[in-house]
């Protein structure tokens, strides 16, 4: 049928077309059927929902499609239904265990981005490489028909390093320290991040704090090109989007399988034209990997990885089994890891991984000797060289340099833990201390989060302060003081954990 | 939130849930999150929209929901986030390779009919299934849990026998008849059927032709304790609802996971408490079972799961290989159907099909000696006992019993293929025949189809009739004669298929 365009003001998650009741019966189509819509040179395809909140001669689209696609009202267009797509059946392949061949996979990544496959097929997709997983050769196919099909950034500096932190760590503002020290020494970071998806503050939600963080990857080159690094939001781009639309899978049923991890991480990096890259694998108790061994593995995997697709990647294995530094939430957050670069100073454990990194990554791009790259990158920042690199990086991105980590608003409704008892600290459980910090409205509410006062080993007294929660509203702060009393963020034992009788 | 209810003009396949823009904000809510609708008792869960065709304090639902739950306009509702089922963790289970036990299964059955579970958690399921299989035990389970969690029928008569078709043969009117035998016998059977799917025509579209088949569970009951049986569309009951939402999945994947299959054959007739049951398994090139050996251990299934479920199971294995009778679509076979009941006599692949089968089911229910059940059958054909049962049927089902085969309307824009060559027909390709009844307009169009001149094994001679495509429309008819073009829906050869020369 052809049919002139509405613009429904509606966001249904998918791209929906809405079609009459009379020109549904007329064309056999039914609720949900997969239809073509094309103007010209454009196609889209849809799920479609009959109403008559459209007359005949007329298709509503809901608003998700003009997200990527333009589409004007009263524009003329023909609306067809579609047949079962063909990657259909690579998908059926897959679920009985056998090998893809490479158009194969990019005949599912291109139908997942087209919408053609839509929620049905990409959990199955998902769950049969839950299943069956994937081998070397096709992660590899998979990750660049994923960058492919979406925009690739081509910045006219080399050479082009990257980090990223596989994630799970609380407060882990490390990055936003590291850019700055690996930009100060001459080298090229065009940093993407992500916000939050499940932890209390993505380095994304950090740096809006205090900057934009939305650019188009035109923006972003041109930032890169005058200052050599950005900080700046990846779901703003169109990089490899077969992953964001996967994800929405992988969270409802709470799978990463780790081909599909892989792919996800390395695909943005191989959309932003990195040759150097750097991976962070934060292993402990309450984050993605729990032991040494996982760590290992999954880091041979990213270097093999690396190597088909033409980059070169290193792993570092980090202790993730406690926040980072005393911070937890964007604002809070924020005024550390900026204070960290104006004064050169901080917590150990945010200076010791953020320059260890740092450090790393000077020697893969060749400006510091082998071995030599930590004292660099400590030198970097101590000099305050960091701190001028940043500040170039905040007034591109239309921050404001001359800002002062003191002048952060943070939640001005407060609640002090202390310890119920004396001894020692000797376990933080990320997960509740993230739950806390997201039940006082991080990361949607900037000021909220905690402040921790002690870390894993310390000696605490009874009645000593052990973490604040900060909340922007008295509800917010009394959900977060019920989530953390119904949970042991922090465990205080005695030295003599057991004492065992006379044998 | 709570909410008023405002009915919207809408039909989107899932349960969905409008908010406004401002609403959705204040409760950190983005589109597609699941939600439940609480009034009184009644809890619904659906999948949220955003659209500001919804002020705030309203809630929009899509008429979907009404299909199955009552909500009227102003009613005040409470909307609520739901975070994720603990049924996926059991799917989850399913995907590791474990056994779920019962009250796992019985969670996932009834988040599916809450609708807790949506397409991606029912995708996985499907999948899980499809690659990790069930057992007898999963099998069991999942068939009670099916036909529980959905309406039940107790019928004040015993025993309850009941057919069942896997399907997949065209022309398969055969229940048609078998039903009014076996009732007109004394026993009671209370035949639920389906409409076409892929087919051209389900037992239920052609039954429509001549009677009503939408009833309610109540006035099946009323009817079968008149009569002894009926021929009535499932669909039109709440029969394991489940079933009917999980196939949606298994559509889009074309998969049938072997467990899911039995469990939805079997919670129907568990539903309808069907006592004895006889299983048709056409076999043969183009339908569903292929092999005798796959026959076999399908028959084999069906009596272990009809033993857990304590209920007598036959199978039979009927010959699949082509269509049955000489008609493909809903009126053409009705007429075929009825005109082989008014007169005892048709087509020999129906009537001893038919015959054959009613004759199991009459030893079954233990009012034919053994063997002698065909025989029976044929008598109560030819006696007309089988067309006077049939007419009570048809006058309690709101049709007219005095209905003449001939009367019943056909497509009158007709086209009819002809032998290109004499020789012998080698085969009849079942899904060619089918595609080519669908593309003349069946089932919708009730009077569209094909009428069949030749079965397998006839000698034609060039330029016989073959068979004619009835349409009601000249456009559908030269779509239909498209598709025939494109295939070879009747294969004509030399008796002598191949010369081997002079070696």
């Amino acid at each position: 049928m052809r049919a002139r365009v509405k613009i429904l003001d509606v966001f249904s998650g998918r791209y929906s077309v809405f079609i009459s009741e009379e020109e549904a019966k007329k064309a056999k189509l039914h609720p949900d059927d997969l239809v073509k819509v094309e103007s010209g040179k454009k196609t889209i395809y849809g799920s479609l929902v009959i109403s008559n909140l459209v007359g005949s001669g007329e298709i509503g689209v809901s608003k998700d499609v003009l997200q990527l696609h333009s589409l004007s009202e009263g524009e003329v267009v023909t609306v067809t239904p579609v047949g079962t797509p063909e990657s259909v059946r690579y998908i059926k392949k897959k679920m009985h265990g056998e090998k893809l061949r490479k158009v194969e996979i990019e005949a599912i990544v291109r139908d997942i981005v087209d919408r053609k496959l839509r929620d049905i097929e990409i959990s199955s997709f998902v769950t049969a490489l839950e299943i069956n997983g994937l081998d070397m050769d096709e992660i590899a196919a998979l990750t660049v028909a994923m960058a492919e099909t979406g925009d690739m950034l081509d910045i006219d500096r080399k050479p082009i390093m990257d980090v990223h932190s596989i994630g799970g760590v609380p407060g882990n503002k490390t990055n936003i320290l590291v850019v700055p020290i690996v930009a100060a020494a001459g080298l090229t970071i065009p940093k993407t991040s992500s916000r939050a998806i499940t932890s209390a503050a993505g380095t994304a939600d950090v740096v809006e704090v205090f900057a934009n963080v939305s650019f188009s990857l035109d923006e972003i080159k041109r930032i890169v090109e005058k200052v050599g690094a950005c900080l700046v939001w990846g779901g703003a781009l169109n990089l490899a989007p077969a992953d964001d639309i996967t994800i929405k899978s992988e969270r409802a049923l709470s799978v990463d399988p780790p081909g599909l991890m892989l792919a996800s991480i390395m695909s943005k990096k191989y959309a932003m034209g990195s040759q150097y890259v750097l991976i962070d694998i934060p292993t402990g108790k309450g984050v993605k990997v729990e032991t040494m061994e996982e760590a290992r593995s999954l880091a041979r995997d990213f270097i093999e990885l690396g190597k088909r697709l033409g980059q070169y990647v290193e792993v570092a294995i980090t202790y993730g089994g406690q926040p980072i530094g005393h911070t937890v939430g964007p604002a809070l957050e924020a005024r550390e890891a900026l204070s960290a670069l104006m004064t050169g100073k901080g917590p150990g454990s945010l200076i010791e991984k953020a320059t260890g990194l740092a450090g790393i990554l000077l020697e893969m791009g060749g400006v510091a000797p082998a071995g030599m790259g930590k004292k660099m990158a400590k030198e970097i920042l101590e000099s305050g060289k960091a701190w001028e690199k940043m500040k170039e990086i905040i007034e591109e991105q239309g921050g404001d340099p001359n800002i002062k980590p003191e002048d952060i608003p943070i939640g001005d409704k407060t609640y002090t833990f202390t310890a119920p008892t004396s001894g020692y600290v000797t376990w933080i459980d990320n997960r509740a201390i993230t739950g806390i910090a997201r039940a006082a409205g991080a990361p949607e509410d900037k000021g909220a989060g905690l402040e921790l006062y002690v870390k894993v080993g310390e000696k605490v007294k009874e009645g000593d302060p052990l973490f604040t929660i900060h909340a922007e509203s008295e509800a917010r702060l009394d959900q977060a003081i019920v989530f953390a009393r119904r949970t042991e963020p922090i465990r205080i034992e005695g030295m003599v954990l057991q004492r065992i009788g006379n044998i």
